[in-house]
């Protein structure tokens, strides 16, 4: 049952005075319960929860971090249909995607709980001593990864499971023995406790300290801005708009004592389309990426914002038959109106800008809240002229750069900002552009060969990060098992006594986990 | 030989027109040689290079990387006594120091060498495709490391060699695949201009682009600032001050596009001297740490300049006997004028604090720029209550700080700032600390059982970093090859073609890497 409360640890809690709903775009409505907003002094009493709870949980052993960590996953599944119900009326997205985002959430907590529960993720290594060395005699020193400390993680409005309260970033904090406070997103602060709920029940069961988990609501920035300055926060996890993680990576770095945020933010996700692939296969990658650019109504970080090829018959085709295809998809339900209202003054502010044609605009009549999806093309002389143009437009929106010739496609690309993913479409030709191929790598975090960018899978291989402003720290992913190092930091034990090491470090290597030893990955023991 | 001007890539270059010259502190004269600091134009054309090199160098095999940095160390053992002499004239530090930092630097060049010829630090990762999964197919994924590009390194002061021109931060960042731009330290141009000749000699033998490595000099903070503002900078080492660091960061935070720096800063390392240890081995500390508070002068990070212990008679005679041993070591010279300015200016700002006694200090006459080791103490209270106690001296100085008792002692722990070391001295009692054990840990990088914070092994296991201030960024180490990951970021391949892939990626494997295959660590190819 959702109670409009915020999570002080285990405790529902709600001495604040600012409330808010949530919105049901598809029934254009508010939802009825009432939000409370978290107050000053329940987010002194979280931070201070999940100091205290660190120092408890940064020492519990993996397996019992796995246990906790499927129990929550347990906890969630166990929701049921409420969950569903709730996601869709904060979402205006249809069932099956929330089942398949909480396969997702489910998928990623028990994909922690066995890296931690087999354990060698610490990278333990170990060099052992030489008393004898000349000149002066070698000690014992032996390292591995630890946690940073409580983090912070920020839900985000279009992954209201996978990246918001027991997302990515959750999951990740915990299994390396962080406590988490999120800061639920307004938009489904709902969806928001019921998973909260499903984590406190979760560490309760597998008796993990209070203040391991909080969840706070907010409508504003306040809550956000309070956290990150809070001097008990060690880091920070966003995902959302470029303007929201700027402002967040600033403040962190200007704290006393400056802090990692790891932003996840704004991509555009260009997609070079090389004469071949135009020519040979125009008509059903048209096909493919009108799929590809209205797949949720464009509310994707990895959409296909940006489509560069050169000028030409083929290219000109390919306009064509990408926009014919685009506006035979009927349009979806966006998160909010607030979503909507930002894609549609987006949408119409690039469209003002000089030398920008639309060539496909769905102009039927929808349903309120609907993103009716376009199609626009520019030249790139005036793509490089024009970084009004570079921006992302989030929602179901892409623009095609007619460039002059390779050279141009080259400068453009290489002038991009950074990027979480670059895609080629080529046909036999890949070989001959090994440049353009070297200018998007420097610019991305992923990229992908006759594909599309959406669609972003979780395995130890994936990068989901990049060059700023992709995210705000390209040395990390934001999706895969990998993500845990954000909220870890490597110590060393120097000639410490075997008995009061950590268990990864011991000379019996007790959990049997692959460790450096001398320089030689071994599970033996010393 | 030493011409006084900068390498601008592989060519000597003087356009500017401010001078400077190095000194010598053991005979109290400036050195002869006439440096020209680097002018914009000149850092124009660093930068420039860097970046067209890094086109190049970002994809040169592991093997010849590792030719390049063998044949670095190569060159710089053949600069013979040239380079023992200048570096000598330089720092007023003895040739043992300078031969020992040599063999540090070349040992780091060659262990990097090692690292990329072998591989499989790039953390190869390869999820197969599994096209008949439902609900959708499972594409193919492929991860590994690649650099970041250009790297700007800070020379240090008190590292002339093994963390200046060729030291760990260059190492590591051509390692990677990053080209290189030296800030040259002006109080030791002259050594750091030989060791550049001996990097671009190298450079130019192994066939690396032209650019891959600059060295600039500079007597003020104009370069460095203009460096760290290029946007074609894109991350930072440096090994310095707090002050210093912390302008870098924010500098470098407030970029549109903000880059990484990792700042190896301050840090009073402390001590605690458990109550057993104090009565039993009291006097052997004392005088162990007599000569790890004035190696070196005192100038190394790990200096100890904090030690804590419980108020009673068996830290009295600790602290006596210390204050006994210290005064009979012969005080030695200070790396500049400069520098011994500024430890006798802090040290007379800390011993006017109130409630600081001083219990010795080295009064005999010595020789012009050599550094005059003291001890002082104060109560753990007025410690708590006065945070300008808590501040480094660079130099031959510590502080005892008397605690009332445990909690008070856990409670001075938990309130410093954090440090690279923690040291505890213990017999027969650490497992009755644990509180202790566990409050230092949450401060530092590193922790030590009965020894010495100074000395600082080059090895897998060490971490040399720690809680703000000790870096910016605890989340790397800054010596042994771990630091390669503060240069590099994960990169992904999705459904790439076999021959275009890297070979690090390919299916063959023929690197003969450790790859992470479907979750498997494996050398064999798919």
């Amino acid at each position: 049952m959702i109670t409009g409360k915020n999570y002080i640890g285990n405790l529902l809690s709600s001495i604040g005075k600012r409330t808010f709903k949530t919105f049901n775009p598809q029934t254009n409505l508010e939802n009825e319960i009432v939000y409370t907003e978290a107050s000053e002094v329940e987010i002194e009493q979280a931070t201070s929860l999940a100091s205290e709870a660190f120092n408890v949980f940064q020492k519990v052993s993996g397996a019992k971090k796995s246990e906790f960590l499927n129990e929550i996953a347990n906890e969630i599944e166990a929701l049921g249909d409420e969950l569903i119900q709730t996601y869709c009326s904060e979402t205006g997205l249809p069932e099956g995607r929330a089942m398949g985002e909480r396969g997702r959430t489910v998928f990623q907590l028990r994909s922690f709980a066995n890296l931690v529960k087999e354990g060698s993720w610490v990278e333990a290594a170990i060099d052992t001593a030489d008393l004898s060395r000349q000149p002066i005699p070698k000690v014992d020193i032996r390292k591995m990864l630890v946690p940073l400390g409580p983090v912070v993680v920020f839900g985000a409005s279009n992954f209201p499971l996978a990246y918001s309260t027991a997302g990515g970033d959750t999951a990740a904090a915990l299994a390396a023995g962080c406590p988490v406070i999120v800061k639920s997103h307004p938009m489904h602060a709902g969806t928001g406790e019921l998973v909260a709920s499903a984590i406190i029940a979760a560490a309760e069961k597998t008796g993990m300290p209070n203040g391991v988990f909080s969840n706070l609501n907010s409508s504003g920035i306040e809550v956000g801005v309070s956290l990150v300055k809070n001097s008990r926060v060690k880091a920070i996890g966003f995902t959302g708009s470029i303007r929201g993680g700027r402002a967040l990576y600033d403040m962190a770095a200007q704290r006393p004592e400056p802090i990692p945020v790891f932003a996840e933010m704004g991509s555009v996700n260009p997609v070079v389309l090389l004469p071949n692939a135009a020519q040979i296969k125009g008509a059903e990658w048209a096909k493919t990426y009108a799929g590809s650019i209205t797949l949720g109504a464009g509310q994707f970080c990895t959409n296909p914002g940006l489509i560069l090829g050169i000028k030409g018959d083929d290219l000109s085709n390919f306009i064509q038959d990408l926009s014919n295809e685009i506006v035979k998809i009927e349009p979806t339900c966006m998160l909010h109106p607030n979503i909507i209202g930002a894609y549609e003054s987006n949408k119409a502010k690039m469209q003002e800008q000089s030398g920008l044609e639309t060539t496909a605009s769905f102009s039927k009549e929808t349903s309120k809240n609907y993103g009716r999806q376009a199609i626009t093309t520019v030249e790139g002389a005036t793509f490089l002229a024009n970084t009004a143009l570079h921006q992302e437009v989030f929602g179901p929106f892409s623009m095609v750069v007619q460039c002059e010739n390779v050279q141009q496609l080259e400068e453009i690309i290489s002038k991009l900002e950074g990027q979480l993913t670059g895609t080629i479409l080529a046909e036999n030709e890949l070989q001959n552009y090994e440049n353009i191929v070297s200018a998007l790598q420097n610019r991305v975090g992923r990229i992908i060969f006759n594909g599309v960018p959406t669609g972003v899978e979780v395995c130890p291989a994936m990068v989901h990060g990049g060059p700023y402003p992709a995210s705000t720290d390209s040395r990390f992913t934001a999706v895969g098992i990998e993500s845990i190092k954000r909220w870890v930091r490597p110590f060393s034990y120097q000639s410490w006594p075997n008995e009061l090491l950590p268990d990864e470090l011991k000379d019996e290597n007790p959990l049997n986990i692959t460790r450096l030893v001398d320089g030689l990955k071994t599970t033996k023991a010393l």
